[in-house]
This record gives structure tokens, C-alpha cells and sequence, in this order.
């Protein structure tokens, strides 16, 4: 093979990394992110006043799909068979947020963080597209990895973040 | 994090069900569906004088890709690695329909029902696409679940249904 | 090019039609599906019981998920962009079985048949998988375009189907 | 057709926007997103340490990608074709975070908001997944839009955000 | 916004050409490919030995199928509509190889060489896979682009190029 | 089930092979193809002047991304979780060419040829897309396997093609 490399190949680190000879663990991922938004386009959302339907239904639907097509958007990311995702949300009617806890798992070579951040993150987006024909101003935040366990690097649970 | 359930959230209990501790195991699962269809139009399938070209392989090929993709359409299917798609099919001159059937078999926690059901159906639609120019009072019926076997609910065969 | 056809391609008619030529227009399809089940199945639906959550919403957003991505399932389907899509549903509960009514529109060179039949199937599949787990027997039938407008071919309804 | 409506069907709102009436126009929506992390992590990327490579072009390639199947993603969203993508990086090394602004064009009946805070969400979570290794406690925050032009509801610019 | 730029941003140049304004127009392009394999391998699909079953119609379908996403593979490519599809084998019994030609036609702002070429490249992997079990000394060459019209650049045709 | 075969059913063999029963295994595929273009160009390349932006690195992602998809594109390949991908790229400034060498890793029961294959192709075409602008004569040739290990078929190794 002709290896001349006169040149520095700015793409030479970029990899899926190598979990060939990694076991295989049952793991979970928990993550959070938030939607911040007016007081009315909250509680339209609770009373299921939005044109558009069901907002936080159809919000869980896409960040159940969403998970499980991970590997699809986030380019390094493994390809691998969730076991479980579950979405929820809580609702602060003082602040004018929507919480959303996501949780996967799977049995298998790499964690789910990644499943987990999407999942939150496209429900929150979901949200935002239901709302946004009376609410431009939303704004979605803390999106973060709440805790993991399973694999070599063990469990992580991020500190007392409130 | 701040729990203010004073609403019920309609989507609480929408969820992929967790298999994270079911056994692996060997599964089949067998599906079928049935195209009927104007005696001129199975005439022309069977003659492969359809404009739109080989309509059986096209719809076989369709129907394989498709039980591939089957946690991409089905919300709460868990996306899993596919053993073995088949899918064959049988015609009937004097009633004018084609009967479908098709077979999925995986190694895993969840069974392979819905992707012989979505290959089925994904079969059939494409035999009607291919065929739609000529003929669109088809009608697509009597898709159903044949058999299954392999996992904790272990064997089911639908009884006699013809 | 070298073109020494001494053996006949079986592909040689399989294509996507050429539509280039064909003038934009205003399209609507509706097509049809009824899932027959158990009564228990019915009332667990309506009463919402159903352990893998709201049944009917998330057949929906499956559908109407489905209905975009029609072209990457049926191989000879244009891509074409939406402009509406929406499905409804209809309970008959002394024959125990849900109805599958969905509305495709789209302004452009095809028709948007396959969409709207593609919507009602997907439908119908993410309803018997939500609730496979208590009745294996649902039989997903009906399957058929009721009507569509726009473009050159013009109306079409079905004729006095029931 | 069968119209038995004995139970209320709680998907009943949920629907993709009818636009078929809706004109053609030139759109453009801006997105914003950040990522804070370590000092540590800001600066193993600026000076291309990360492990899994190029972190900033990945997670632009990530975002383009991800921008042109939000409609894949966001279930409510129309599926549109977008004439320009593009995602832009700043850095605070002070107070050590990324931001990220996405700009997207499309010449038609719908706007590109999604698709803008789709590219930027994605941007942010491949910069996580690229991270992660190195630093779990990263957090995104400030999704929103920042502007938007072109349609019916003309132009909208978020108000002095910082 | 922060733009404190005291590096270079290496991602700064990437991005999906704008062509907002560019004029739509009817676009047509065409693509070739060839695959080389031994005498037995190329005597078994002709003769619809091939264990894996038809490999052309296979091959064409998945060809079809790949040039509708073409966008979602190449990272630059405008996602378009496309308004036909075909592609065309051709043999040569004495030099043991398959021709593939591709033509790719759309209505718009960019063109469909992509298409083209993608549906000519997964038509070859395409026949591999069917027959790898038999002969993987198979070789894929001469992928280029043999001509294409519309749009502003105009007609390209490659130059006697055999 | 009715089985009246008056007539040859054309798919019959098409199929997707069974591997229920074979056992999993470490396997590794590694695949080559090569670019040809004009000086201009490749110089063009390795100065990151092309307008689209930095050429190789977005050719690497769109490889690894391709990778994880291969059994969405090629009709009879099974869907695999992989454990690697990496994909490198070599320069011949006399001969004005990029030598692409992907090399794919997963641990199951079917090999990785078909993903490294795929990500050789896809990082080809990547190429193209990318600098087409200025140099429609790119040839993508020599797509082929270089060596596979794992599995029954046990080790291949492409003999000394140069």
C-alpha cells in the first residue's frame, strides 16, 4: 500500500474507539434537561390547550425513537440494543419549566449516556415544536447526565446540582 | 429535583418495556397477510407485465429491508439483531389475491413478532404500489400473527384459521 | 459503453417512474385500516389500561412519522414533502374493533396514495404492538385507499365499500 | 364508515399543521446553544488533544447531517429540503464553554426553527460524546432561537439575551 | 454573542453550500460503475444460481433505494427530491465484469450527480454481498460520473473515457 | 394455507442468510478503494482550499456513519452492532490519488466485510461531493477487501494486488 504521507492528515484521530474485547455489563443512564417557558404556554400545555395535540405524549414517543437511533446522529457513537427507555416529566408551575428525566439501558460493551442525553434533549425539542407557534421565547437548558452505572469506568452520579 | 406533580401527565405510563434481565434465546416468529386484487391485476404480476417492473422481488426485498428498520416505525419496539428474513409468496387465480408469509427469527431478549408483521405488511404495500396504475380498489387484509416460539411466553400458534 | 446483452436482465423493468415532466398540483389521499381484537383488548384501549401506555397517541405520532418516511420503505415511491398528515380513529365496540382513517396532503408530481395507506398500516402495527401482550389473535384488515384528488389521473373514491 | 364515539380519543388534537396553502418563501432560522465544561476539557480541544479526534468538525458534520432529517426526529415537524446549513463555533476561555450558532435556509411553506435547534443540540451533543471520556460533568445549556425570517408570522428576533 | 476566537476553529470552513437563490431547473445526471469478478461468479448470475437468490434486481432495488437517501450518506448533499430513478446492467462474458449506469433526473436547485453515483456504488457493494460467499476477489472500479445537465454549471459529458 | 405455484415465483431464492445458529465471534474485515483526480485537486485537498471545507476529516465521518448503517443500504446484510471503525487515508502525489483503508470490528455472528466496504465507498464519495466544484473527473476504482478475519470461513487475505 502507498504510504507517503508528505502531508499531516488532519482526520487521522477521528474513531468509533475500539470495545472489541470490552465485556459485556447491564448499564444504565440517567439524564435531565429542562424547558423554560412562559407561565401561559405551560399551562396550556397542562390543560392540553396546544393546536398541535398532546404535547408531552408525543414528546415521550419521540425521545423513545430517538434513543434508539443514537448512533444515527451522534457520529462515534456505538450502534447498540437499548433494554429498556422511559421518560418522565415534572412540571414547576412557579418557575414555568418542564423537567425531563430520561433513563435507558442496555446489556452490552458501551454505556447509554449518549441514548440518554438525545432522549432528553429531542423530548425538549419535541416540546418546543408543539409550543413554538405561541412561544418562540422557550429555552432549553440543563442538559446533563444525571448518573451512570455498569462498564469498567463504574458508576458516576454528578453532585448535588440544585 | 423538583417533583410538582400537581397534574396528571398524560403519557406517564407510555415506556419500552425492560428486558435488560431477560434471557437471550432463540426466536421465530411467522406472520402473514393477504393482497386482494382485480383477476387482470394477478394476471399481470404473474405475467410480470407490471410497468413498474418485478413486482415480487421488489416486494421481497422491501419486506426484508423493512423488518430491518422495525424499531425505527413501531414506537416501543426494541431495535435487535436479525438472524434470518424470509419472505414467500402464493397465489390464488381463482379468488385473485396473494398470500404472504413471512418469517423472522433473532437470538435475543425480545421476540421477532413485530418484524414478521411489518415485513408482511411492508410486502404488501409495495406489491399494491407497483400495481396501484392499474388497479386501486386492492385491498390488504387478514394480517396476523401465525406463530412464535423461543422466550419466557414461549410457543403460539394462531388456530385454525382457514 | 459495452453492451453485450446476451443474456436477458431479469431487472430490466424495475424503475421508478419519471415524473419530471409532470406539473406540481395540490394532492390529497385518505386511506383506511381496522384492527379486529378481543373485547377485553377494546375495553383495555379505552379505558386505558393498556400496560405499555396511550395506545392511540402513539399509534399516531407513528403514523404520522411513518406517512415521512414512506419513500425509504416502498422502493419504487417518490420522495415528496408533506404539507399535512393526520389519522383518526373510530371504535366499534360491539364488533371489537378499531377503525384507521388517515388524510395525506402533499403539492407536487405524485400522489400521495402510499403515504396515506403506509400511515394506516403503521398505525394499525404500533397498535397491535402495544398490545400484543394480552391478545396475540388482533388481525389488522381493510387496508385500502378510500380516495385521493389532484393530479392527472384525477378522483378517485372507493365505491360503497361496506 | 363506522362512528361509534362512546369514549373520547385522547390523540384526537395531535397532527402535523395543515400548509398546503401556505406560499413558497425564503426562510432562515439562527439557533444558539452552549456547551460549558472543565478548563481542562476547553483546552484538550482547542489544542486537539481529545482521544477521539477532531472534536469541532465532527460535531459541525454531526449537526448538517442531523438538520436534514429533523423531520426523522421531531414527529410533528414537515419534512422540508433545505438549501443551507452551516454551524459556528466561539470559545469563552474564561469562563470555559462552546457556543454554538446554527444557520439554516429553506425556500418553502414551513420555517426552519427545528431544524436550526436540532443542528445545534446535536453540535453540542457530539461535542459531549467526544468529551466524555475526559469530563462527565460537561452540561448544555441555552438552546433557543435567535432569529428567524421569512413566512407568514415574518420575523422574529430573540430580545437582548445577555 | 462571545466571540473570543484566540484559536482557529478547523471545522470553519465546512458547510452545505447555500443555494437559496439558485433557480430550479430539470436536472439530469448518470453514473457508471463496473464490478470485475471471475468467470464462474458472473456465469452464476446469469444463471440465477446465486444462493442469495436475484442478485440484479437485488441490486437494482437497493440502488434505487440508496439515491433516495443520498442525503443522510453524504454529508454535504442537499436533501432533494427525486423525480426518477434506473439503473441498467450490462455484461461482458469475455472480460468477466458487470457495467452499471445509472440515471438520476430531479427538478431543482442542485444537482443529482450524487444520486447518481451512490445509486451506481450501492448497486456494486449490492451484487458483492449477494455473491461474496463464492468470490470475495470481486472488484468495484470506474465509478465516475458520465454526464449530467441543468443547472447553472450546465452539460458535462465525461470524454471518451474506454 | 393456499399454495396453487402455477406459476415460477421470480424471488424465491432472495433471502436473507440464517445465522441463527452460528456462534459469535471477533471478527475483523479491512477494506481499500482509491481516488483519482487531477493535481489541482488532491493539492487542493491537502492545503484544505476546497470551498466545502476540510475534506478528509468530513470523508472519515461520513465513512464511520455509513458504516453503522451498511444493513440499511445492502437489502441482504444483517444488522450488526460494531466495535470499531476506523478509516485512514494515504496520498500519492506523483499519481494524484487517495488510497482509503477502513478497517471494521464486531464481535457476532456474521462478518464485517460489508460495513468496510461500505465505509471505503461512502468516504469515496464523500471525496467527491466535496471537491466536485472544481474537478467533475474523479474516478473512485480498486474498491475491494483487503483482509477479514473471525468466523467459519476463517481468515482471507487479498493476494498481492499491486
Amino acid at each position: 500500500m502507498v504510504e507517503k504521507f508528505s502531508h499531516i492528515d488532519e482526520s487521522r484521530n477521528v474513531h468509533m474507539v475500539d470495545v472489541t474485547f470490552k465485556q459485556d455489563s447491564e448499564r444504565i443512564a440517567v439524564a435531565h434537561a429542562k424547558v423554560k417557558m412562559k407561565k401561559e404556554t405551560l399551562q396550556a400545555i397542562l390543560q392540553d390547550k396546544i393546536a398541535k395535540g398532546n404535547v408531552l405524549t408525543t414528546a415521550k414517543v419521540a425521545a423513545i425513537m430517538a434513543a434508539k437511533k443514537t448512533s444515527d446522529l451522534i457520529p462515534m457513537c456505538h450502534n447498540i440494543n437499548l433494554t429498556h427507555v422511559d421518560v418522565n416529566f415534572s412540571f414547576d408551575e412557579e418557575q414555568n419549566f418542564i423537567e425531563i428525566k430520561s433513563t435507558v439501558k442496555c446489556v452490552g460493551k458501551t454505556g447509554a449516556e449518549m441514548e440518554a442525553l438525545t432522549a432528553a434533549a429531542i423530548a425538549a425539542l419535541t416540546i418546543y415544536d408543539m409550543c413554538k407557534a405561541i412561544d418562540k421565547t422557550m429555552e432549553i437548558c440543563e442538559i446533563y447526565l444525571l448518573e451512570k452505572s455498569g462498564g469498567k469506568s463504574g458508576e458516576y452520579r454528578r453532585e448535588d446540582n440544585r
